[in-house]
């Protein structure tokens, strides 16, 4: 028996389309002081909708940095009551000149929708909001109570959202949480995310001389805070991916033998990977380990950038008086953030060459995630996606980090559901991001019939 | 006998600082395109300068970026011809804040006039033709014929001067340089640079993937351009300072016994030096070299900046698709940029790490020269420089390059006198470069002295 509400849903599609539109159009990135306003005006835009569609208590939440919105359905006496999660603030986009249309003009192209945020997380923000619309309209009710959250600095550390989970609100008593801000393993494979990586993400500054000096005048005697840094940083990864942080790998569980005999099975060509996804020459990580284990199972560490010294074009002869590099590191369950960080600070100081001040700071981190799959929200979710999409569900981890999950299990003792319709070449943080369009309208379909699952 | 040149330059050395400041308020940042105009604004300043002292023939000579300036005064048949030298360009101002008034408002502060470009190199410029024009107006005439050559790309590697100089121009016939571009080693030391370290500036591009993908999704997997970078530049140069380039220190060519013993014998306290010009924690270096060896007789290496990634405020949890180093290293006798730099590529190429491509590009370089100094024309110099301060000369080197010392020395067969009064605290190519006010002074008076003596 369809739900009246996915017909609503499809004869509605071009409206939600374009109303998703709307809301890429504003660039609320959350790093750029300059587009607060744009964040805010994302959040107000949302509880407005939110509050348009029949939900009550809509509101912001202020933080430290960008609201969070809040908006509550609970009229379902006796029925579990479910903590809806996205994030409205999307990434920089820089560098801007390879994106092909404006990253703030959605373009439909190929059976795509390109902008930023477009899958990370707005259009999955949107369908969550659209499945509410679509059952609400069509039976005048939700099948379960629902309280949705969405945040605004999950691009920066979602500090703003973990303290306010940690102060155990009573407005986020809920039996279970539904994030979408994860991706189906291939196209057309219904997918649930349950294990994400955490990460601290540190900055390692690096003083010499006291002001830029001459190459010419000063080379061999002054330090060079960025040859410090390359000897340190080569000194935190060989070249085989082994991290060298002493007692980093320690504490690790590593993935039962059925769940990587699942991911054996999965539908992956390490080398189509290769050439389609990440288009290096070679692959690199760890020895003894597939890829699917180095990017869900094994902690990385990367370097993102190095502010300091001369990056014009051309030549200016400066030995910079000071460098920096911003690293970070992904933790696999069993490690934490308080511990790896004590662990890479002590040894990044340890290693620190003569002549130069080394200061480690931690940006931001999160706890890693793993969620029992017996959990009996998750086996609701395998049925509705199965009705959508006529296959059954395969269970990843992910790469990345969503701390989020961890919180509401440590604080609200709240598992998460993490379904979501992202795919691996979307692109998300980098340019010409994507959000399959067909992904868009059966993501709105599998949420109005995992709501309708999880209220029987 | 005391020439009338000199009271004439006292009578009017404040006009010729008010002169001097009109022309560093012109930002001629060669590095800049947008400051193209500037630099074409300040050649031709100077061109109507030379022209209203007496000089013939005032003009700009255009090259592929900025013109030089060029006049001539012939009229001392008999006579020597000289060949003066300066450059015009100055340095880019980054990092701004940390100037203490604006770099291009000269600011007279302590017995120092400060701004970009007062030291290096428009201050000694501006003494050259203020020596010419005391000469003029009090003796009608020059006691030698001088040919004058300033350029406005020595900040980016002199290449419009160097092609120009190579075509051996009539224009440039001369039987040796005066080059107004180096420092004396300590204040009231009079000193002649009689040796220069060459150079080469690179930069090594790498790629990783073909765009910049998530850390979360793809780390472990992804190769970093930053990883690799570090990696290659810890294998370029060792913690004690050692350049690991195969054969690069072969040809090198040591200073004789008695210069190291006259060295030897500077006033120079190490540990003064380092905190008061260089300010590390520590000083850096090959072991077995003071620091006079090392920074005027050892090849250097050191990294400028690495530009790529995300340098922005906060986190942004990328693996950039590209990452840069500018890289540059200093020669010194015996060493030519050409063999350095094919030893550097085929080094860097050969430990470039697995999943990247690297690219090694040459930006500019420019030859090590070592000037004899029992030349008639540096004779003459350190009489003129006893006259003014009294003291006898002291022989030294510079870590810097100039590279078209050697320019004149190969494709005109003209001798270089380095006869240069900047002080080794006038940071310059840093914020604060400033210039002694006694050195602008005296080193007008040095340059009336040295042309009257090449003229005997």
């Amino acid at each position: 028996m369809t739900s009246p509400a996915v017909p609503y849903a499809r004869e509605n599609y071009a409206r939600f389309l374009d109303e998703l539109k709307a809301l890429l159009r504003i660039p609320s990135i959350s790093t750029l002081p300059e587009h607060d306003g744009d964040c805010r005006k994302t959040a107000e835009s949302l509880a407005g909708e939110l509050k348009r569609i029949g939900f009550d208590n809509a509101k912001l939440i202020e933080t430290r940095v960008h609201p969070l919105v809040y908006a509550e359905w609970l009229h379902a006496p006796g029925k579990p009551t479910a903590l809806l999660y996205g994030h409205y603030d999307v990434q920089p986009v820089d560098p801007i000149d390879e994106w092909i249309s404006p990253p703030f003009e959605p373009t439909e192209r190929n059976g795509n929708l390109y902008a930023r945020g477009t899958a990370d997380d707005k259009g999955q923000v949107y369908a969550q909001i659209k499945a509410l619309e679509s059952l609400l309209v069509t039976t005048g009710k939700l099948p379960i109570n629902i309280r949705v959250l969405l945040e605004g600095d999950e691009e920066v550390g979602g500090e703003g959202i973990a303290e306010y989970v940690a102060s155990k609100p009573p407005e986020l008593k809920a039996d279970f949480a539904l994030i979408s801000d994860t991706e189906m393993f291939a196209p057309d494979l219904p997918t649930l995310c349950v294990g994400l990586r955490g990460m601290i993400y540190t900055e390692i500054e690096v003083h010499g001389a006291k002001t830029d000096l001459h190459s010419g005048m000063y080379g061999g005697a002054a330090p060079n805070p960025f040859m410090a840094l390359a000897q340190m940083l080569a000194k935190l990864k060989d070249e085989e991916g082994h991290i060298l942080i002493p007692g980093f790998y320690d504490d690790i569980i590593p993935p039962s033998a059925e769940e990587l005999k699942a991911w054996h099975s999965l539908p992956f060509d390490e080398e189509q990977y290769r050439i389609a996804e990440v288009g290096s020459p070679k692959l690199v990580g760890e020895a003894g380990y597939s890829v699917i284990e180095r990017t869900w199972a094994r902690p990385t560490l990367d370097v993102h950038g190095m502010p300091g010294g001369f990056t014009g074009a051309g030549a200016k002869t400066v030995i910079p008086a000071k460098a920096l590099a911003k690293v970070s590191m992904r933790l696999v369950p069993g490690m934490t953030p308080a511990k790896a960080f004590a662990q890479y600070k002590k040894y990044v100081e340890q290693i620190a060459p003569a002549g130069v001040d080394v200061e480690v700071r931690l940006i931001h981190s999160g706890e890693p995630s793993l969620i029992p799959v017996n959990n009996k929200f998750v086996q609701a979710a395998t049925r509705a996606l199965h009705a959508v999409w006529g296959k059954d569900t395969v269970f990843i981890r992910s790469g990345g980090s969503v701390p989020i999950v961890g919180d509401f299990e440590r604080h609200l003792g709240a598992p998460s559901v993490m379904m979501g319709f992202s795919l691996p070449d979307d692109s998300i943080h980098a340019p010409n991001e994507k959000f399959c369009l067909k992904n868009y309208a059966l993501g709105i379909e599998s949420l109005i019939g995992f709501l309708e699952e999880a209220g029987k």
